[in-house]
C-alpha cells in the first residue's frame, strides 16, 4: 500500500513534470489537459469552528477520530487563514479567490448578508465553480450559501449545477421575541437547550426552490452528507467539484438523535462530532469507490469561534480572541488537505489561505486564471505535492472594508484593533503598529514594535504595494430591501 | 502487522484473564508471575512542558513528529494530571504513588528543594524503583532527580541500580549576579539568548559521584538518551524500569548545535524538538531490538508551562494559567502511553494521574501493593488494555500543603485560588467554591456554583472522606542547611 502510494506519487510527479515542460514550450494549451487525469475537488467548510476544536488541534473533550485520521493521512496545516472573520465575506473570498472588499462582499455597516438584504455576490465575479465548469467539471454546492438569498444570486446562478442547502445563517429568520438588550445572547448562553426548530424560519432550498421551511436543523448535517454522497455517486464519470458547507457548529446548535448527548463537550461537542462522523462517511465513500486517489479534499471553516456565545461557541485553542476580530483566533483555522497517493502526509507550518484554493485547483484542473482582475490567491502545489515552501508570504486581515493587520512571514503588524459583539466596540489605531512574531508567540502576547522598527517598515512597504493595487468595490452588504 | 498486533493483544488478554482467574483462586501468589512475561517500563518525564506544547496537542509551530507518532500508535490522554504544579512535589508523587503532602515533599514555605536544602525524600517512602526491584526488575534513573541532592537521598539510595543526571533544577547554582527586583525574570525574558553554561554551576552525577560541573546543558538531552539506550541494551535480559527525566524545557534553555535555530518557535521550540527527536531514538531502539511489544512507555511532564518566563516558557493551550497554580494549566499535562501490541491506540478522555503509574505498573509486574500506608493511585489497566472506564473518579489539587481544588468527574471546585510568581501573590478563599464543568468548559471560564449547589455538596463530601484519611507528614522542604 505504502509502496503503491509512493509509486503513484512518483508517477504523478513525472506526469506533472512532463506537463509543465510541454506547457512551457507552448505545445499544449492549458485547458487541453486530459479529462481523465483531472482531479476531483471537495471543499468541506464548517461554520464558526475554532482553531482548537478538533482533537488533532488540541481539544481535550471533542472526539474527532475521522478528521484526526484525515490529518494523519494528509496534511495538517497550522497557519491557514480565511479571507474574513465573519461568514459572508469569508465565503466570498473562498469562492472568488479574491479579498471580499474587491467584490463588494465587505462592509463597515453590515457584517454579513441578512434575509432582508437587497444584494448578493455580483455576477461579474467568477466563482470557483464557474472557473472549473470551463474545463468540464460537474459542480455542486451543498449546505450554507450566504452570498445572496434571491434567486439570481443562488448557487445555480453562480456556476453550480446543483444546490441543496440554506441561503444564509441558521440563526436568521428568528421567530422568537427577544427582550432586553442582551436578548440575542441569552439565546445561546442561557436558553440554548430549549430552542426549537421552529424558532428559526430558515428555508431549505433545492436548486432555486424552497422545499422545507423551517429547515429541520436536527438532521441537516446528515442530509447534507446524504445529498453529497448521492451527487458524487451520480457524477463520478466527469471530474467534479463539491462545495460542502455545513451550517454548523454556528448557533443554534442542533444534533440528530443519534448524536444528542454523546459528547463530553456538551451540545457543541455533539454537533462537531456529528460533522466529524459525516466527514468520515465522505472519506469512506471515496476510498470504497476508488475515488480517493484522484480527489483532493480540503476541510476548514469560515472563521473562528463565536466566543461571545460562551459554551455554545467553540475554542481558538492557544490563539487570541475569535470570530469578528483580526486577532489570530478570528481568522486562523484548522485546515486539512487529504488526497491519498497525491498529497504527502505531514504537518505544514507554511502560510495558506482559502483564496489559494481557487489558484491551486485551477492549475490542477488546467483552467487558465482570469487575467482581467486582481486575484489574491497563490498556487499551493509546491507545498501540497513537492514538499517545498509556500509561495505565499503575506496575509491581509481586513475587517469590513478596512485593513486592520498584515502578516509578513512570521511577523504580524496590527494597525487597528477593535472589540466585537459589545455595544460601542472600542477601536484603537496603533502607531507604531503592534508587532508580534506569530511563530514564536502564536498567542500574540508580546508586542515587539519597540524592538523591530525595521520590520515594521518592511511590512509598511508591503502594505503600500498592496494598497496601490487595491480597487474596492462599492459596499453591497449594507443595502436592505424596502419593506412592502 | 495489524493482524499480528490484534492476535498478540488477544493472546495478552487471554493470559491476563487466566492470570486473574488463578489469582482470585489463591493458587498463585501475586509475585510469582513469570519473569519473561513481565513488561518493561519507561517513564519519560519532561520538565515544565505545557499541555499545548506538542503538535498532537495543538501547538502550531513546534514540530514533534516522534511524539505525534507515539500518540497515534498509542493512547493520547487528555485528562491526565500530575501530583503538584511544581517540580519536587510532582516528582515525589510520581515515584511514591502518593500525594506529596504525605511524604513531607510539600511545603508552604519553600516550593521545591534547593541546593542548600537539608532534606530529601525520606527513606520510609517506597519508590516505584524499590517496588519493582522486589520482583526482579533492573532500575535506572537518568536525568533530573530533585528529591534530595545529598548522597543519602540520591537515586542509588532510593531503589535505582543506576543514576546519571543532575540532582536539582537546571536553573539553580546560579553564578550570575542579579540586580533589581525583577533580576531573575530578566534572565528568561530579556537575556536568555546570552546565557552561558557556566552561569549555572549545576553538577552532573553518575551514581553518587560528580563527573562534570557545570553540566554541559547544551548536550544533556542527547547524553541522557545515549545513557538510556546503553543501559537498556545492557539490561534487556531482566525486566527493567527506566525513569528518564529530561531536565528541559525548564529554563535555562539550551539546545545542541544540531537543533539550535531549527524550530520556528525559537529556542523553546528547538529544545522541545530535540527532546522529541530523542524520544524517537528510544522508540526506534525498542522497535529494532524487539522490545516494543513488551515495554510500556509513558511520556508526560512534571507540571505546566512557566508562563512568567514569557517566550522562554511553554503554552498550556486552551487551559487556564500554568506552573505553580491549581488551575488546569498548572497540573494537566500531555500524556502518551505507548506499547505496540499491548495498548489499544485511541484518544483517552478518562481521568489519570502520575500517581496511578505506581499502582498500574505494580499490578503488571506482579508486585503486591504496600498495605501499611495510604496510596493515592489506581490501576489504570482497564483503560489501557480493556477499553473500559478509569477507576479514578477524583483529582486533588494541592498547592504546598493545602488542598486548593478537587475534581470529581467533570466538575472541579476551587476552594482557594492564588496568584503565583508575583510579589505578595493574592490568595482568595471561595465560599461557595468556584465550580467548573471541565469537559464542557476546559478553559475554566464559566463559574456554575450558583446553579449546582448539590454538586458542590457532593464534592464537599468527597473532600471530607479524603481529609479523614489524610495524614500529613512534617514539611521537609523548608529546612535549609546551616552555612559553614
Amino acid at each position: 500500500m505504502h509502496l503503491l502510494e509512493k509509486f503513484q506519487l512518483q508517477r504523478l510527479r513525472f506526469i506533472r513534470t512532463i506537463w509543465f515542460g510541454l506547457l512551457s514550450l507552448g505545445i499544449m494549451a492549458q485547458n487541453e489537459i486530459n479529462q481523465a487525469e483531472k482531479p476531483n475537488f471537495i471543499i468541506i467548510f464548517a461554520d464558526d469552528l475554532g482553531y482548537g476544536d478538533l482533537g488533532s488541534y488540541g481539544h481535550p473533550t471533542i472526539h474527532t477520530p475521522n478528521l484526526d485520521r484525515m490529518a494523519m493521512e494528509g496534511q495538517k496545516w497550522t497557519n491557514f487563514y480565511v479571507g474574513a472573520s465573519v461568514c459572508t465575506p469569508s465565503r466570498a473570498a473562498l469562492l472568488t479567490g479574491r479579498l471580499p472588499v474587491r467584490s463588494g462582499m465587505a462592509s463597515n455597516k453590515s457584517r454579513v448578508l441578512f434575509p432582508n438584504s437587497a444584494n448578493g455576490l455580483p455576477h461579474e465575479e467568477i466563482t470557483l465553480a464557474e472557473q472549473l465548469k470551463t474545463v468540464g467539471y460537474s459542480t455542486a454546492c451543498v449546505g450554507k450559501w450566504h452570498l445572496g438569498h434571491k434567486e439570481e444570486y443562488l448557487p445555480p446562478n453562480h456556476g453550480f449545477d446543483y444546490y441543496y442547502g440554506i441561503p444564509y445563517s441558521n440563526d436568521m429568520d428568528l421567530t422568537r421575541k427577544l427582550e432586553g438588550p442582551t436578548g440575542y445572547w441569552d439565546l445561546w448562553t442561557k436558553e440554548y437547550a430549549n430552542l426549537e426548530i421552529s424558532d428559526f424560519n430558515v428555508p431549505l432550498i433545492r436548486n432555486t426552490t424552497i422545499i422545507e421551511r423551517p429547515a429541520d436543523q436536527r438532521t441537516i448535517t446528515k442530509r447534507y452528507t446524504d445529498e453529497s454522497i448521492q451527487w458524487i455517486t451520480e457524477n463520478r464519470e466527469k471530474p467534479f467539484f463539491l462545495y460542502l458547507a455545513y451550517n454548523l457548529p454556528h448557533v443554534p446548535l442542533f444534533a440528530s438523535e443519534e448524536f444528542m448527548g454523546t459528547s463530553k463537550r456538551g451540545l457543541y461537542g455533539d454537533v462537531v462530532e456529528e460533522i466529524d462522523h459525516n466527514v468520515g462517511r465522505i472519506m469512506r465513500l471515496l476510498k470504497n469507490e476508488g475515488l480517493a486517489d484522484n480527489t483532493i479534499v480540503v476541510f476548514t471553516s469560515d472563521n473562528g469561534p463565536w466566543i461571545k456565545t460562551e459554551i455554545s461557541g467553540g475554542s481558538a485553542g492557544l490563539l487570541r480572541d475569535g470570530k469578528g476580530t483580526t486577532w489570530e483566533g478570528g481568522m486562523r483555522e484548522p485546515c486539512i488537505f487529504w488526497s491519498p497517493g497525491k498529497i504527502t502526509p505531514k504537518v505544514v507550518m507554511e502560510l495558506g489561505t482559502t483564496m489559494d484554493l481557487f489558484s491551486t485547483f485551477s492549475k490542477q484542473a488546467g483552467a487558465p486564471m482570469p487575467t482581467d482582475r486582481e486575484m489574491d490567491g497563490v498556487d499551493l502545489a509546491p507545498v501540497l505535492f513537492d514538499n517545498e515552501e509556500s509561495p505565499r508570504s503575506a496575509v491581509y486581515y481586513y475587517r469590513g472594508r478596512d485593513l486592520y493587520a498584515v502578516r509578513v512571514g512570521p511577523y504580524k503588524a496590527h494597525f487597528i484593533t477593535q472589540e466585537v459583539y459589545v455595544p460601542n466596540p472600542k477601536r484603537v489605531e496603533h502607531n507604531p503598529p503592534l508587532l508580534y512574531n506569530l511563530d514564536v508567540d502564536p498567542s500574540e502576547r508580546f508586542d515587539l514594535s519597540d524592538e523591530f522598527p525595521e520590520i515594521i517598515a518592511a511590512i509598511q512597504e508591503v502594505v503600500r504595494k498592496h494598497n496601490s493595487k487595491m480597487r474596492k468595490a462599492p459596499d453591497l452588504l449594507a443595502l436592505k430591501e424596502k419593506k412592502k
